[in-house]
């Protein structure tokens, strides 16, 4: 055939030639399961070779409808309704949950007791307690585990790491974080939803937004010592969705402000709203060190600031605006050439990149990758800002 | 089955029952490539619903190993090594020509004489008089053609151009753009390749970055009346790749700069360069109005800056920096929660899904989209800009 | 003599015909001298007219060499080395403390009670305790004082407290300031000095950078109901200065991380310290509120950050960066055409100025400056700072 | 008396025995004359030592009350409604001429001839022959003379000199600047004055804004070869001023774009503007070197930014933003510590010391000030882009 018409047909990607299979299920469609199925369908091609091709073996999700239309969209093979089911699948090695918190201990505990390597998003449970169960089962069945802090997978992220591994900040001083958005502002009227809801998701800002940059500070700084902390909920009562109207009470904070002492001896600030008028998705942090100080805001993901005393002639120093777009920083050899940006969604391909590594080559998900322990650790955290917030004192962390 | 196991099968979104089919085949499989290639991958899942559903049939290159495994990679069903061959498939709608300039006519001008949709990457020709021929020709065979010139494709960018034709910037006085790359610089040695050689690029500098925002002085401001211009090339000679040595002469520009007039009065300038060292790709312009200002930088793509007259007390007023995040931005919804940001390659994915809509729903290209008759008024300013530096006169343009 | 030569000569504009005279004696020629001196040498020509004509009458300091010196210097008409006999000056109607805080309560005590209007650098006192006295004993004797908070006194700063006045930030929800200098770094090894001996200035960072953003958070925000903080002296020991050798022992603190909730419902961060490597003189602040958003950098004097939800629409809704240079803009009618920015040491002149104004038009001192209440008021949330690190427990606090 | 009161009197640091004294005759007393009589009002105590004392004899301006006010309010001893008497008074050594161009050749070449100093404000002329004349005769009577071209005195911009100087850029490529304002667009309906009339002003935004950034591309980057421009006029009748109503003619330019070419081989653009919508006073230029680049702002004075390849690891390379406000950056040492900014009027005070030290230690005012010959040499760029935009050809730049 190719003589005549000059083509010649090539062989799927998917096939498992170029690189090892790994069957995927997932739980949950919505934003999250979006944002993992994009990167379960970009590694195959945009990594060269891929550590492994995810096959899309099924969603999951409690509304038949909407998803089997999500399935169909994100080219998963099919659906289940019931999660039980799900983790019957002997082609799903993979279980990966994208559903709300009060979700995530019962099927992430099934699926490592079934050999199920686990995919859990943030935070990994309502309380550090039911955390430590979750990373318990994981561990104890030998599943590869990760908890998705896809901050850690920013490229500015984590050449931040690599220069505090390398000791390029020297002994660090100061953490200062934040993480703010809007969402809750009174004026916006967002009606009630599990997000509101201490039974559902365990917390407010604290567990939505703290834990990301409670994470940031353990992998960036390492383990925190006291926590001192106010919450606050600014808008008591939200509407009920749907036509019957009527309110609820919200019974998480809207926001939280932390004074946190680390065991290296820095000081920290910890701090996360969802009230914070003009910021989109703030997630800024800055480390201040003996050698370096370094600062990073998501809503500028392709760059991080640098001050280093070791950059340079003093007539000329000052704050380095790094863009993190060559080829020798972190994964931007899978794109494109300098100074063309990459964006948020980039971080869960090369989370999820890393974890299919780490299964089908038996690497360690850390200390790179967030495990389940790291999101216990978390947990502990947001737990002790809560804690301390009611007691008014100063809460000793327990990891 | 459902009832034992649980799993209900979803037919494949690439069927056509969701949306149209377009046969697409490529020419090319570096950075345009696989740029395109991912765009195509996308647009079935990220937008809901997407406009049609790419079929991927063909990639076509000349070095058969190199095209087989990009083919593969990028999930086309085969391959050609002859473009002519590629004409012939039938299953092909859409000619996608991702190769240098000097390979852009004929393939162009044969695939719309078969009556197929031409995608052509900028610059769409070496010189206007190439271009002229390739647009005159897509428009007698009454196919849909577009010019690469992604950038208006840019959620900010397109912005701007609705403030414009809303009048938010009133009479407009200043246009200054320039585009700044480092890639010539000395130090970096880069060898001799296509794009240093006026007969495979046409230019240098003045068509590979300098057409970008020609096209953008189009779109945002309207037709160029003169233009006044200096070219430099600074790095005269350059290695010949590979191992035999040597050196050859570079015949086109590295860098230009350009004093312009436009037809509705307003002074412009317009300045591209390949050393321009510590600008990785820095596509910035502003425009002044009477009412309005706005400035864009492409290695900020999610962000511009906004000055009016009408915002706000006279306390506050100043350059507002707009976060492009939010779901009334153009494009947004079909991505991310504000403050989630997208990345450059996105670009393509707006840039194919106006031409896939326009094909299968018979919409015009333009005025948002660049047509073939676009990427000719750019090649016009172009020569005008080269015309210029060699008479060292004002030159009139003449579209 | 004027037909022959053309020269008529003018008066001093000293002499109180433009203006009231007002007499000022100065304790301290170093920084904070420096920075008064050129205060009152600019007020006569810069305000048009000023409120009163400063009568650089004398300075006072220990070292009589550099106090002769400095008073030639600034021009004062003498100097004294004994405060207590430049409070017997009947010429002198302002006494203007510009020494470290153990010499700020007994001078101010004895120049209030000597009738004489008392203007004192911040920190107020040592202690909220000896604050209190210097504030009791300057309004018993009905004499004008203020404390040197500065900040208030910068265009931005100023501005912003215009626009929470006028109610454009709504409600308001957060509170976040931290001031960052590097002068403690141990690289640095700058060796002891009272600003390191608790028994001269009271505390470290708390009394000296945080007084500052603590005055701020009362001037914008309000009262502080609740502070919680951890403190740190990152450097122990310092080298004493001169030739003979050896260390002493800091017994303040290098820097605080604080949480607070305001009595109006706000919550807050409040930081500084003395080893934030890069951040030369960062007195940083933002607000969230319902409708407004602001954020100032002290080392971007003359620009404040705004958002908010009531400019312009929403496409364009964002950061507005505000150039505060227009006449318009508090003060900058005494200045020079937009655009050209003013300096540090201008907020001497504004605050000052408003002194002057204060003493010949019995007008009072606050709300816009800072009186000895405002400065006790700060000092009893740096001295709740340093109890709540103490005790490890949140503070109430009782002004 | 001492004994009995404390109080040891000082003499005036005017008398010259601190430094030699100068006296100093300024010719208006607007906008430029407050700028100038500020700087000589600090010199004196900023500066320590401060190499000259200047004596404030004499203001001349032609409106007597406004005159007398304000040579009273600087503290000048008194004034002159007659320039021509002015030139007679042996007190003073310095004439500063601070009025219109129309008012720089005859008062300035008189003053030279009469053996005075002479600083003339920019452009030093309405043309370059007549500034060709004003240079001579300074040059011919052996005066010192100077250009305010006061942006050199910025301290960022001596500091880029002297990186320059140093070879710290290597060879340069690119210069680009814009010198952007707003005061003449439609919408603020200024009123004709003498800045809209050639006669007057020689030219529009070529000579007044446009001179500022060509002497900076002479003083960072050396002789221009090239230039072609355009210029523009968008507001072609402006209102008479008072109450007899009535319009006339603009004719001068509202704005200018040039290109131009360097005698060291580097391409450049020069822009300037009366019609910037949102740009107060953005004098900004950017310099590609070999080895580094530069960019700064003047409404971010006390900032540059510096991207060089010999600065730190490649992981971090990028754009450093240097705060300009160390004592060993140029000129600092006279003011405040270390992130105290300062502002646009400091220019003048360095300059003017500089010019100080130039007269009294017989100094060259070149090459860190501006003399006549580089007032002239603007000119003749000037003149240039006004003849290139007339000619529509490319202009050949003889000095």
């Amino acid at each position: 055939m190719r003589e005549e018409t000059g083509f010649t047909p090539v062989g799927d990607f998917g096939t498992g030639e170029l690189a090892p299979q790994v069957g995927v299920g997932i739980l949950g469609y919505a934003f999250m399961g979006k944002a993992h199925s994009n990167a379960y369908r970009k590694i195959p091609y945009i990594m060269d070779p891929p550590p492994a091709v995810p096959r899309l073996i099924a969603m999951c999700g409690r509304k038949e409808d909407a998803v089997a239309r999500a399935a169909r969209r994100y080219g998963y093979q099919g659906y289940y309704t019931d999660w039980h089911k799900l983790l019957e699948n002997d082609d799903i090695q993979l279980v990966d949950n994208c559903t709300p918190p009060f979700m995530h201990h019962d099927p992430c505990v099934a699926a490592a007791q079934a050999g199920k390597h686990v995919l859990c998003e943030k935070p990994l449970a309502r309380t550090a307690q039911e955390a430590k169960a979750m990373w318990e089962a994981a561990q104890k069945s030998g599943v590869k585990h990760m908890t998705g802090f896809n901050y850690r997978f920013v490229p500015a992220v984590r050449q931040i790491r690599e220069m505090v591994e390398a000791g390029a900040l020297g002994k660090m001083y100061h953490w200062r974080a934040v993480y703010l958005q809007e969402g809750g502002l009174p004026r916006l009227c967002r009606p009630m939803k599990w997000s509101f809801r201490k039974g559902l998701a365990g917390g407010g800002a604290v567990n939505d937004l703290g834990a990301h940059i409670i994470d940031l500070a353990h992998y960036l700084v390492g383990d925190i010592k006291t926590v001192a902390a106010s919450t606050k909920t600014f808008v008591e009562e939200r509407a009920l969705p749907g036509a019957q109207g009527g309110t609820d009470k919200v019974d998480v904070d809207d926001a939280f402000v932390a004074s946190v002492e680390f065991e290296c001896g820095a000081l920290g600030t910890l701090e996360a709203t969802r009230c914070g008028l003009g910021r989109r998705n703030y997630n800024c942090f800055e480390i201040n060190g003996e050698k370096a100080s370094v600062r990073f805001n998501l809503e500028r993901f392709n760059e991080f600031e640098v001050y280093s005393v070791e950059h340079g002639p003093r007539e000329t120093t000052g704050w380095t605006n790094v863009l993190v777009t060559e080829s020798y920083h972190p994964w931007i050899s899978n794109w494109w050439p300098r100074g063309h940006v990459i964006g948020w969604e980039h971080t869960f391909v090369h989370e999820i990149a890393h974890l299919l590594d780490c299964i089908v080559n038996d690497r360690d998900v850390g200390p790179y990758g967030a495990t389940f322990e790291d999101g216990y650790r978390a947990s502990v955290v947001c737990d002790a800002v809560m804690l301390s917030a009611m007691t008014k004192s100063q809460v000793d962390i327990k990891y």
